[in-house]
């Protein structure tokens, strides 16, 4: 057995060689979480606020403060616009949450969000440069249900502090309607992960794959499995790419979606998946054996499987299959189990297979591009034009079946694809400032590099304490016990 | 003219010698203000979010974020107050304000109290190693008004991700209404500052004033010039400290407060001096004068100054008379016009002038104290613990007619502040946890320096820019310009 090191990067090695596959992956998800609370426990959390401009000495609280303070509320009582530039609003984003759907774990009831939200924060800052603060709310009404209402309320209430808000694990239908109106009634970025986070990701890396499939987004025939936020939103970025719709075939739990599916036409919570029924499936196929025959892509985000996706689905595919299993924590299907039955490239949600769809590569550079430039909206094309950015920074540095998007570490990614929704935004007449390419790049570039420098001085310099050895050894040793 | 260092501390004497003492003043909160706007658009406001918890590569995502963290969001949603041992909650302030009454300019708007919430942000770092978060709020309801309730609702729902809220600039009568709703209903502590925090720091002066004049708190007759809420939790505060309530004469802008003022029984908005008109001024005196009248100490929080309050008035009192004006931005009596009328201890707002009430001194230690044992309210006893060891802290140093409060930078005074405040959380019975006087001193000592060193650390490692040097010169040129 194999000493942990504290870069984790050893973890598989430190388990007994007698455990199977399976119990390793058991054990090393168990050892996560038990390390999770550990580590949560000893430093109380794990985001802080601290200054972000100077002092020195106590004559200074009267310029940030009383007296000298005075002429920062009077001059954005004046011109509204300037509270970007005269507070940290202009880089603030709200990581609201009602807690009812956090990640795998349902409703947590409202605290039980934070966890989850200060994580969301720390990779904003890590990887963005954006600062964040995380607000679990309580959202019962006076009747004991969560009420979508009383989020939209909230939500409005803190615009003027701001520059975006991600919404983050509300569960359905109340998710859907609080975005839809907040989007539409707010004044700032209403970000839902789910929806373009995660249609971003995907088509960035679907984008390569057709390129080394040598196929054309135009001309793929495409089965989308499920039919939920994110599939609905890949459906419709699929089409803004250049996916005719009468190539795409989206299937929910019943059935395929078209035009004669009643039932979504008259239920105003499917209107999105009732849209989608006007434009895709022409042929009304209900069956998801037909779907698949020929096809050219299957992109599964579904039920977690292994089984969920059977392999003669995808033996029937066109040649070079492309196949996205994108459930958590388990794929629908396993990716040695597709290239068995022929896929030519799998992605999956997982970290631990090749080609992740991971969402840490969208929303922080979504976001530092959307602040940058003050806009009002994060639309549809800034979300594809990120994925464009994401697919070629792949592209340059060389793609593979088994590499065909950046993974996080890659940090060069975030301030170009930063950059790109910059100038999409002003393109798309949302941004409420202009600037170059090059000055959004620079932006986002340094502010990136100042948030990872200042965690890792405060480290050098003991301000965040280095953990005791103990804690990786006792996390291993109680996993062990538990296995 | 000399050259104007970057603390500050040398203002006074960058201006040119013929300027008059007014002149000088003037210029000198200029300057303040200028400097204050061009520092703010150089820094883009002044607090960030960093990670208080360490990092050694991207294997650590799957610790403070999914999968790891799971285990956190279920552990608090099983156990609701591991909340705040598990995330940053237990050290968390939400600042809320709708910046109606933004310190002296009024109405702001609500992003206009951005400066001054982030001020106070600051403060809570640098002073009381407390995190904060700066929210001001729109509270407009649908037919253009600020509504209390909606303020009361955004609280309320936020107490998830909170240890604690600051009500802050919030104008009257709302402010009442909101405060006294928001400490009944909530379960973390809701704080304003122009309460118990001014009362605070008055009584901790007015202690000490008492000890050099050499007289008891229980003898001590006392005039209240100004019913507002900081004079009427004084008057509260004074009698919680020994003083009997027929040694008090409260004045508001009318007359004296006493049992005759049925206007004030009739108002439900007065609920507040109406308690105190049945406690105080037995004699029911109206006019100042008679009041003035061998009284030992004036507490004056009204209208600004510099003749709000008769230099006969201090004539006509006790030997030994103590006077607190306290009105900004200028006192109700320049200290040098009270000393001539035979003032023997004159205590002001303002920091150029000796024995400031600041409140900088209440809130951080305050707010720390009551985090640190999660503390349900903050109890009047609490507040007034604080004020005692103020007082104390400063006696142990020594005092004098010209220095008889601690000022922010004997930062010493804070851990004993904070230590104080929450063993009386515990004996009032508002304490979730329990620690020693030594446990909760060590912690609060440990976060205050850790919070200036981190902000030092950033500084000296370039992680937060020194501002070009032309900052100074031009705020000082443009000040010059103006005078």
């Amino acid at each position: 057995m194999n000493e942990l090191n504290i870069q984790l990067d050893n973890l598989a090695e430190v388990f007994p060689q007698h455990y199977t596959p399976e119990q390793k992956a058991k054990a090393q998800t168990l050892f996560l979480k038990i390390l999770s609370m550990k580590a949560h426990l000893y430093y109380g959390g794990k985001m802080q606020t601290l200054p972000k401009a100077g002092i020195w000495g106590f004559n200074w609280f009267n310029v940030w403060y009383t007296p000298g303070v005075s002429s920062v509320s009077t001059t954005i009582r004046d011109h509204h616009d300037l509270s970007y530039e005269l507070s940290n609003r202009g880089n603030l984003v709200a990581v609201v949450s009602d807690s009812t759907r956090v990640l795998g774990d349902g409703d947590c009831s409202p605290a039980g969000g934070l966890g989850v939200m200060e994580g969301k924060a720390f990779l904003m800052k890590y990887l963005g440069g954006i600062d964040a603060v995380a607000l679990c709310i309580d959202s019962y009404n006076a009747s004991g249900k969560h009420d979508p209402g009383k989020i939209i309320d909230f939500v409005k209430m803190l615009q003027p502090s701001f520059g975006a808000v991600n919404l983050e694990d509300i569960s359905q239908p109340n998710c859907y309607h609080v975005l839809r109106t907040l989007r539409e009634e707010c004044d700032i970025p209403v970000w839902h992960d789910d929806a373009q986070g995660t249609a971003c990701v995907t088509l960035a890396g679907l984008i390569n794959a057709l390129h080394l499939a040598g196929k054309d987004i135009q001309d793929a025939r495409t089965v989308l499995y499920g039919a939920g936020a994110s599939n609905s939103t890949i459906a419709s970025f699929l089409m803004q790419a250049g996916m005719p719709g009468n190539h795409i075939v989206i299937f929910d739990s019943k059935a395929g979606v078209h035009i004669q599916r009643t039932d979504l036409k008259s239920n105003p919570e499917k209107f999105k998946q009732w849209e989608l029924a006007q434009m895709t499936n022409p042929d009304c196929i209900n069956d998801i054996e037909t779907a698949m025959k020929g096809a050219d892509v299957l992109i599964a985000l579904s039920s977690p499987g292994p089984d969920t996706v059977k392999p003669q689905w995808i033996r029937s595919m066109a040649q070079k299959p492309i196949v996205f299993a994108c459930a958590n924590p388990v794929p629908e299907i396993y990716p040695y189990a597709a290239k068995e039955a022929g896929a030519f490239i799998v992605a999956t949600g997982r970290g631990d297979f090749p080609n992740q769809v991971n969402n840490s590569l969208g929303f922080p550079g979504i976001l530092k591009g959307a602040l940058m430039v003050r806009a009002k909206k994060i639309t549809d094309s800034m979300a594809i034009r990120a994925a464009l950015s994401l697919a070629e920074y792949a592209r340059k540095r060389g793609i593979t079946e088994n590499n065909i998007i950046p993974n996080m570490e890659e940090i060069g990614v975030f301030p170009e694809e930063a950059a790109a929704v910059a100038m999409q935004a002003i393109e798309d007449g949302v941004a409420r400032i202009k600037l170059s390419y090059q000055e959004a790049y620079n932006i986002a570039k340094f502010d990136i590099e100042n948030a990872r420098r200042s965690t890792e001085v405060l480290l050098k310099e003991g301000c965040i304490a280095s953990p005791p050895q103990d804690l990786l050894i006792e996390a291993l040793k109680e996993t062990l016990q538990q296995i």
